[in-house]
C-alpha cells in the first residue's frame, strides 16, 4: 500500500500497477492513516517494522500509541527491506522484472555518495560560521541545553556554511552535527573533504568526525546529560522530535525528560534570511527571470511549426518537434547561461492540456506528450544559484500564431483561445494570488490565517485546490523548507507567525482532471509595512515579490478583477519590465516578448 | 494579580485598585502565562492551592506540568478562599471595606440557588431526551465507552430538554449528569425539580439524584470501569478534560488510559442545531429584531432633548436626561413585550464615545455615561427566548437633528457627522463583516481559516482587533458555546469544521482607545450552498443571516465599498424591511424608521 496526499493522487494512480498496489488517498476523510490502517489490521501480539533511519522519534511515537493499545509491536529492523531488493538492473523491464522476483539480477543500494563538500562563502551566507555557533550557544545556555543534535541535512549546511551534491536538486551532503558549548562537529565521510573545506571548518573550530561515528557520539552525549544534570541545574537536548531520525534517539538514550521543551532555533534562524541572503535571492531571481522569458520567447517562436490539438492528426500531432520533456532541456540551458548557476532546484513540472491536473507531474525522456498549439502549458521549474534558490510557474495558453476566434465559440478551448471556463478558473486563481501578494497582517500572524485569501474566489463558485498555497524556500538550499507555511490549518504551522525576511512561494492553483491544470507562482519576502495607522503600535507586514515574469494576460477574464487587482497586474508587470530589460540589451526577440507580455490590463 | 484578555484589558485598568493588584494582559507576548509567572517566582519545594471546582483537568495538566519541573506543587485545596472571606456587604464601600480586612461584616457564600427547573419542550427542542440518548448510546457503544459525565451546565440542560435560571442571563441550572447504557442520572438539587419536571424525565427514563452525590457516584463509576474493562474489550470514560472539574476527575480515580482519545459528541450535537431550533431562531431574531428596531427609533425620537458633546456645557452634560444604563432599561422593556421573551441573554454593552473602546464594558446605574449627541454609541445586546438566543452589536452615529456639517469639518466629529477616520474605520469594520458573511467554503473548512477575512481590509491600513470573529451560540441556552468558533489561529478551534446548522456570531469590530468603538454583529447559521461548479464532489457551505436590524449608513464611507459590497448591504437591507414591516403594522414610527434606514445604498 501506498500512502500518498493530493498533489500525488492523479500521478500515484498512473504509475502503481494497481495488481500488486493499493493507493491510500491520505488526509481524504475517508482514509484511514498509516497507523489506524496497522492498528486496525495487525492482529495483537504481532510486530510492524520499521527502517530506523527512515522514521522520526514524532513519526514513532505517533505510529506506536496507535499500536500500543492494540498490542500490536513496533519494532526498529536494521538492514532496510528494499535495500535488500534494490536492483541493479539499468532498464525498466528488468527492473519490473527484478520486483517480481524474476530476472538474475545482483541486489543491493549504491553506496552513499563520495561527491565533496564546497564552501558557501560569507558573500552569499552573510554570517560567519563563529557567529551562528555564538548564538546558537547563547541560546542553548538560556535554555539550559547540554547538546543540539542536527539531523537535517539543510540544517548541518546553513550551520556550518557548507554546501554539496549528495542529493539531486538539494545542495546538501550526507552528514550529521553536533553542538556542545566547548565542541562543534560535523559527521561526514572523510572524503569528502577538500583541504579549502577543512581550512574552513577548522577557522570555526569545527571538528570532523567520520559519518557512522553518530550513534557512538550520540550515546556518549546522552551518558553525559545523565551524568551532568542535577536537580538544582537539569540539563536538556536540542533534538528536534520531527527531524532525528530514531536510530539516533535510540543511541542517545534518553527518556523525555531530558528533551528540552523549547525548539531548537537552528531552523528559525535559516527561515529568517539575512540581508545577504536576501540580495542574492533578488539577484538571482533577475537572472532567472530573464532564463524563463527567453524560454518563453523561444517557445512563442516554435508554436507555427506545431501540430494543433484541435485540427491536427493524430499521427501529427505524435510527431511534434517538441515534447513536455524536450522543452525542459532548453529551460535548463537557458538556466545553464546564467551566472552563478549550480542546477536545477526540482524536477521540471512541464505539463500539457491534462497532464497539468497531475500536480506534481514530471515528463520523462520517455513518457512525455507531444507541445501542440490550442492547449493550456503548466511550467513550474526553478534553479539553484550560488547565491539563491528559485521555484516559479507560469501557466500559459498556446495560441496557435494567426488563429482566428469563431462567433459563438467563447466557451471552447480553441487554437485561438481557452475556453470561457478556463478563463475564469485562470482568473479566480490569480484573484487569490493577488490577495495573498497585497495583504498586510499583523505581527503575530501565521502562515495558516492567510491561506484563505488565495482561496476565496475559487471558494465562491465551489472550486479549490488540494495543496498548501505557500512553502518556505531556502538560500542555495531546499525549495522546500519549514518552520514557515501558508496552507490550511494544520498542526505544525500554526504556531509559527511569519517574521521579516522569511520566504515562501505563493501558489494558488486550481487542477480540472482528465482537462487541464492551473498554478500561478511567485516567491515573496516577508518585510516591514509602513501603514497608514499602526494599532496598538504593533508592526504590520506584508510580501513582496521575488520573481519578475509576466503572468499570461490572455487567460485573464478582466471583468472578474476589481480595479485594485488590475492596478496590481500593470505594477507587477512595471516590476518585471524594469528588472528584465536591463538585462536584455542583447536579445531583441526576449526584449519584445517581455514588452509585449507587460503591456498594462 | 488577576489575568485577562485583551478584551478586558481597558475595564479591568479601570476596575482593579492599582495599590493591590497587578494587571497581567494575557496572550500579550511579553505577558508570561499564570503557570509560566507561578513557575519563575514560587520556590521549589513550595506549593500552589487551587480549588477543584474551577480548575478543569486541562488545567490542571497544563498547570501541573510546568509546575512540576520547578518542584512546585499544585494541591487541590477544598474551602475557597474567596467563599471564605466573601462579605455579605450590600453597599459597594461596605464591600472595598470588607476586602481591606476593614468593617465588621459576617461572611459566607450565598448558598446554591432553589429557583426551579422547566421543561424546554420538543416544540423548539426538536428532539426528544430519548432519542439524544439513543444517539449518545450509540455513539458510546461504538467507542467502547462505559460512562459519559456531564459537567458542562448547558450540555445537561441541552441533554435532557431542561432550563433554569440559576446563572444570570443563561437558562442553566446547578447539575451534573451520568450516562451509561443502561442508567441516565441527572444530580441536582431535589427542591428544583418540580413535578412537571420529574414527569418529563422519568417518560426519558431519567433518575434524578442529588446533586452532592455527584461524588460518590463518580468514584462508583471510575471503580466500575476498572472492574470491567478487560485487554479484549477496553472500556473508556467520556469526560471532556476542559469541561470536567478536577474535583469529579479524581473522584474517578482513572488513569489517562481510561479515558477516550475520541471527543464527547455532546457539544457537537447541541451546536448543530436541527430544524426546529433553527426555525425558532429565525423567529425569535425577527422579534428581536423589532424590540432593537423600536429602541432605535424611541432613541432618535429623543436626540433633540440631549446635550451635546461638542457644544453643551460640562454641567447640561452631566444633565442629560439619558444615560448609557437608563437607555438599557427602555431596550430590556422593548424586548420583555416580545412573545417568548425570557430574560437577556447578557448584560447589555451601552457605550458612548470613549466607554465604546471598552470591549466589555456594562454601566451600572452607579457608573454611567451621559448620552449625548455628536458621539458614536455602540449597543451589544441579545435576549433569551423560549425558541432562541439573540445577540446584536450595532453601532451607529447620534446627529444632532438639524446640525449642519461646517465646510472643512470632515475630519472632525461633530453634531452632524462623525469624523472621516471613524467613518474609514467603520467601513473597513463593515468590510470584513461582509467578507465573512459572503464567503463560501468546503465542507473541510474551519473557524479560524475563516478570520483573516474579516480583518484584511483593517489589517491594510495597520489596523485590527483584540477578539476573536465570531462565537457559537446556543438554542435558547448559553450566547456562547464551543466548539465551533471564527478566531485567530487557536489550538482547540483548529480541528472543528464549519457544518450546517451550527450558529455563529459575525463580529469585526474596532477599538480607539480613549476615543470611540465600533463592532458590527449579526448572528448567522451555517448552511449548504449551490455553487456554479463542485469540485471534487465536496459539499461547500455559507451563511445565512438570522439578525434584521439595519446597519448605520450614516457611518459608511462609499467609495470603500467594491459594487459586490454595496449589493450585499442593499440586499441584507432588504431582507430585514422584509422580515420587520410586516410586524410594525401597528407602530407607524418604527416602520418610517426601518424604511429609512435600508434606502439602497
Amino acid at each position: 500500500m501506498l500512502w500518498t496526499d493530493g498533489r500525488y493522487f492523479l500521478q500515484a494512480a498512473q504509475q502503481l500497477d494497481p495488481t500488486c498496489w493499493t493507493l491510500m488517498k491520505d488526509r481524504l476523510p475517508e482514509t484511514p492513516s498509516i497507523e489506524e490502517w496497522l492498528a486496525n489490521n495487525i492482529d495483537a501480539g504481532k510486530q510492524v517494522g520499521f527502517d530506523p533511519y527512515l522514521i522520526s522519534l514524532s513519526e514513532f511515537k505517533r505510529i506506536n500509541s496507535k499500536l500500543e493499545k492494540k498490542k500490536v509491536g513496533f519494532v526498529p529492523v536494521l538492514g532496510n527491506l528494499v535495500d535488500q531488493i534494490w536492483p541493479e538492473a539499468k532498464t525498466e523491464e528488468e527492473v519490473k522484472a527484478a520486483l517480481k522476483g524474476e530476472g538474475d539480477l545482483e541486489h543491493g543500494r549504491p553506496p552513499l555518495p563520495r561527491t565533496p563538500i564546497f564552501v558557501q562563502p560569507i558573500e552569499f551566507a552573510g554570517e560567519s560560521v563563529s557567529s551562528k555557533l555564538t548564538k546558537l550557544r547563547q541560546a542553548m545556555a538560556a535554555d539550559n541545553i547540554y547538546a543540539t543534535i542536527v539531523c537535517a541535512l539543510d540544517e548541518v549546511a546553513w550551520l556550518y556554511n557548507l554546501r554539496g551534491r549528495d542529493v539531486p536538486y538539494n545542495p546538501v551532503f550526507m552528514s550529521y552535527a553536533i553542538v556542545t558549548q566547548d565542541s562543534a562537529t560535523l559527521y561526514v565521510l572523510p572524503e569528502k573533504v577538500s583541504d579549502e573545506v577543512a581550512q574552513h571548518l577548522k577557522e570555526a573550530k569545527v571538528n570532523v568526525r567520520h559519518y557512522d561515528s553518530i550513534l557512538e557520539d550520540a550515546a556518549a552525549v546522552g551518558q553525559k546529560v545523565k551524568e551532568l544534570s542535577t536537580s538544582e541545574k537539569p540539563l536538556f537536548i536540542w533534538a528536534d522530535p520531527a527531524k532525528t531520525n530514531f536510530a539516533v534517539t535510540n543511541a542517545l538514550n534518553l527518556d523525555d525528560s531530558y528533551r528540552a521543551q523549547s525548539t531548537p532555533p537552528i531552523a528559525m534562524s535559516k527561515a529568517v534570511k539575512n540581508d545577504a541572503e536576501l540580495q542574492g535571492m533578488r539577484e538571482c531571481h533577475v537572472r532567472d527571470g530573464v532564463a524563463v522569458c527567453k524560454f518563453f520567447t523561444w517557445l512563442e517562436s516554435q508554436l507555427s511549426k506545431l501540430p494543433s490539438a484541435h485540427t491536427s492528426k493524430e499521427e501529427d500531432i505524435a510527431a511534434s518537434p517538441l515534447t513536455e520533456y524536450s522543452v525542459t532541456d532548453v529551460l535548463r540551458n537557458f538556466r545553464a547561461e546564467q551566472d552563478k548557476f549550480v542546477d536545477l532546484s526540482f524536477s521540471t513540472i512541464s505539463s500539457i492540456g491534462a497532464n497539468g491536473a497531475v500536480i506534481h507531474y514530471s515528463p520523462s525522456p520517455t513518457s512525455s506528450k507531444p507541445i501542440v498549439t490550442g492547449k493550456i502549458f503548466l511550467l513550474d521549474s526553478g534553479g539553484q544559484y550560488r547565491d539563491g534558490t528559485t521555484d516559479i510557474t507560469r501557466t500559459i495558453f498556446l495560441a496557435r500564431p494567426g488563429a482566428q476566434a469563431d462567433d459563438g465559440k467563447e466557451n471552447e478551448e480553441t487554437d485561438a483561445h481557452p475556453s470561457a471556463f478556463q478563463k475564469e478558473c485562470f482568473t479566480r486563481v490569480l484573484k487569490g494570488h493577488i490577495a495573498l501578494a497585497r495583504q498586510i497582517f499583523p505581527k503575530t500572524c501565521t502562515g495558516p490565517a492567510l491561506d484563505a485569501l488565495a482561496r476565496h474566489a475559487l471558494w465562491n463558485v465551489g472550486l479549490d485546490y488540494l495543496h498548501g498555497t505557500g512553502h518556505g524556500v531556502g538560500s542555495f538550499l531546499a525549495v522546500h523548507e519549514g518552520p514557515q507555511g501558508i496552507a490550511p490549518n494544520r498542526g505544525p504551522l500554526n504556531g509559527v507567525t511569519l517574521k521579516p525576511g522569511m520566504i515562501l512561494s505563493n501558489e494558488p492553483g486550481y487542477y480540472h482532471d482528465g482537462e487541464f491544470g492551473i498554478r500561478i507562482e511567485n516567491l515573496v519576502y516577508v518585510t516591514r509595512k509602513a501603514t497608514p495607522y499602526q494599532f496598538n503600535k504593533q508592526e504590520f507586514y506584508g510580501f513582496e515579490n521575488l520573481t519578475v515574469v509576466p503572468i499570461d494576460r490572455r487567460l485573464i477574464q478582466r471583468d472578474l478583477l476589481t480595479s485594485e487587482e488590475i492596478d496590481y497586474i500593470n505594477g507587477y508587470h512595471a516590476q518585471c519590465r524594469a528588472a528584465l530589460l536591463p538585462r536584455l540589451k542583447d536579445d531583441e526577440a526576449t526584449s519584445q516578448w517581455v514588452i509585449r507580455n507587460t503591456e498594462p490590463l
